[in-house]
């Protein structure tokens, strides 16, 4: 079955034969294995060229705040399908990043997209950022929405991943607009939504990513392969001391049945 | 429901209050963002220890060496579903990461548990690790399966991953038993199973990394997220420019449909 | 972590003590097992109760008809997931779930929620469906978005399966506002749009399982759970004659690489 | 690249053209849809022929066992993850299903391989069931394993789900060679293991569906599929009451921290 356009048959990514390995135009054994880090290729492999000192040292600040956060549903999620089939890492792995929707850990790109659209709006009423974001929060305020970046339900005084992560980008020079809308917001958010909304990480490392030239489209990225790594973490745990099964019979615990009992309903029909 | 064990309720990779979190007994903000890399964070956070220069050169080296290869199987997923729900990254990077089963990309674990049975079985015969690689590949030989870690369907005159990565293992200083089981089994191969067996990507990285320290439990981790790094390059030039379906219908037209036609049965009926 | 509400912790679909287990309000083993098929049990768990004789025969009918469609690319990503790991037939079946996005066979939910919002638009302005009809159709046009549940890549003239279901549902009596507001935007579509648009089977499948009384926010569960069906057909048959890597082998031959060489690459630096 | 044999690119499961869709030799529109009911179908995708009153009735009977049993690991993974990403249905069911690993639910598949190995043993034995039986317990007594299909966590004094299948297998007719071994089983446990080991329903399911005709290699449909319901039920439950991030707060409070604490290391370092 045809779906869709057919007429683009290509990639730009990586390309093989019997001898050697091409990834974004180099030579994967001469010139990447053993030269370039991890952090380095990851930025190499999505945006075709090798970042900046500054561009890698703030995806590393991002990955590094994001891969780990305890026990949250994710990991949970994770933990729990390792231990009912502990031969399949891949799956716990996935059940894992499934996690990673637009609520919890994925909601970066919901908040990256939202800073574009502030960015976007300032610019067609001639670059009031302030302007822009009182509009949208009042918006958001108005449609009884959150807003994508700000509040956390642990760090109500302020997300502390979020404050490094905007320090850091200020040090290297890497803050810019998006940062800035980023600030805007926050600055007004506690008087229009009237409760505390301290910038969160989730907004904070699309603002500092974006400001380092990542692509609004790959900004998902970043959660997911941080991510990656805290979960190898949990897995080996899993592995070792297994606590997916002591989780979910608590879990269980907690909830109760409001259902009809059988006896009832046996005795009526 | 109770399954299983209930009495190790603990975790050893991370704790947070209100105010702070804690990785592996270090401050997240104060001592990890902005101070370490993501490399060195992933060995952390599996590990419980940062790595020394060398542990941390081999797994950059091996992530590199795996994280991207074309439109292997488990991309091809990946990009397909990605065009099939645009909006979500996380259910794309999943089903790829689902496809780094034991066959391909995952066949790391694989070969490292064959490489450290014959290693236990020469420690029980007296440290022989030329007869026990011997007595392995004959008993896969007789059982008519593959040799894990060895041969590949494409580079047949040599992985050059593979190659690359024992040798970035030697500078090190890095190589131990591990890679000398494996290039025990690769010189005895060839004779044995009678065809080309070159030492492949995935026979190298179990070899290095168990020598560099890595745990065989978590053997699977490196392979996974490396992969991660690639899965999103793809699924950016994905969003960008799809050819999940291109790639769909082309495999579609590949395959011919040798059922029974519906005429033929309704006429029978 | 806690996240979100915390106050409404009950279940009303199932409970177990050590001797007998609950679903519903009905005894599993003395009511269920061996006296109700798995059709009346799907539509049981899900609503709360058993289905009228018109509403089994409806969901029957829409299970059978989007449970298989030969080879689309998410059946294409589970069969190449087996393939790369055959002992986990979980992963691969995942993977072909991942599949049913907002795109291709996921597409019944995006199709009812848009009957549904052109229902409540025409109960907003007097029940006029054909004013609302057109509205709706007209700002698509003009917003160049698709038309859920109208057009298909394949059946042009017409999708056989639409139209057999709506004819079922008219048997049935089941037809009723959801059915007749869809064949309203069908009636109106190819003027306004100027292309061909007949009912295509998303659209079908929310149109008559929303008249026969299954819930909006539960559409997702007919295709899933029918293709799960078709998946394990699938799967079945990939355990057999494999051709996850025959198609995916065809598949990465169509794509050319179009990145730079890594000749030319190396000279320039 | 090419990976294995490329000799057998034939599906026998559909094919379809612009004017109508074939499935194992039927027409969809004209055959199926509206004529046969959810269960025989998934039995003709499968195996490609209809299924007999007493197979369509062992199937059914299978399906509705094993649906649905409250809020068990699997469960619990796919509301976390619906709860964290609420517009991707997909995500969350793919996560529900990955963990039927070889653990819990999706340990049919093994206990029908154990059923199937001992009736091989016995058939190269001279057909003597009970002297395979009680040498494959001693051997699993040896290696400390478990017995696939018996045994229950909760269910101590007998799985009534099993009970329950095996007697409508016996009235269908169906039980044969692998109800009869499963049978001898459970009679030789409990004195070789020397403890109660009652027939579970992932000994049942195997059992009277190798009888029924069911393949082994596609054994674990049954559940995947049956289970694709539950899910749906709990799915449609979480997006009206969601109880996700509930039971993984609760959860997470019951495991403790026991690595080190940071102002600790920090002090050292």
């Amino acid at each position: 079955m045809r779906i869709g356009k057919q007429d683009q048959a290509f990639t730009a990514i990586a390309t093989s034969d019997a001898e050697s390995i091409t990834v974004r135009g180099h030579d994967l054994c001469g010139d990447l294995i053993g030269k370039i880090d991890f952090s380095d290729y990851f930025w190499l492999l999505v945006i075709g060229e090798k970042p900046t000192a500054a561009q890698r040292k703030m995806l590393d600040a991002c990955l590094v705040a994001i891969a780990e956060h305890g026990l949250v549903p994710s990991v949970q999620a994770a933990r729990m399908t390792l231990a009912a089939g502990p031969d399949a890492w891949q799956g716990a792995m996935a059940a894992g990043l499934l996690g990673m929707g637009s609520v919890v850990a994925g909601s970066s790109e919901v908040a990256g997209q939202f800073i574009a659209e502030v960015l976007a709006d300032a610019d067609a009423n001639g670059a009031d950022i302030d302007a822009a974001a009182v509009a949208s929060l009042k918006a958001l305020k108005q449609a009884r929405k959150k807003v994508p970046g700000l509040g956390h339900p642990q760090h109500n005084s302020g997300d502390p991943r979020a404050n490094r992560l905007l320090d850091i980008a200020d040090q290297l020079g890497v803050s810019g607009r998006h940062v800035s809308a980023l600030r805007t917001l926050a600055e007004h958010a506690p008087g229009i939504i009237e409760r505390p909304l301290p910038i969160n990480v989730s907004g904070a490392i699309p603002a500092v990513m974006l400001d380092a030239g990542w692509p609004l489209e790959a900004l998902k990225a970043v959660p997911l392969v941080a991510r990656s790594a805290g979960l190898a973490a949990h897995l080996y745990e899993e592995s070792l001391r297994s606590i997916g099964f002591i989780m979910s019979h608590e879990a269980d615990q907690k909830i109760e049945y409001d259902g009809p009992s059988s006896s009832l309903q046996d005795t009526q029909a």
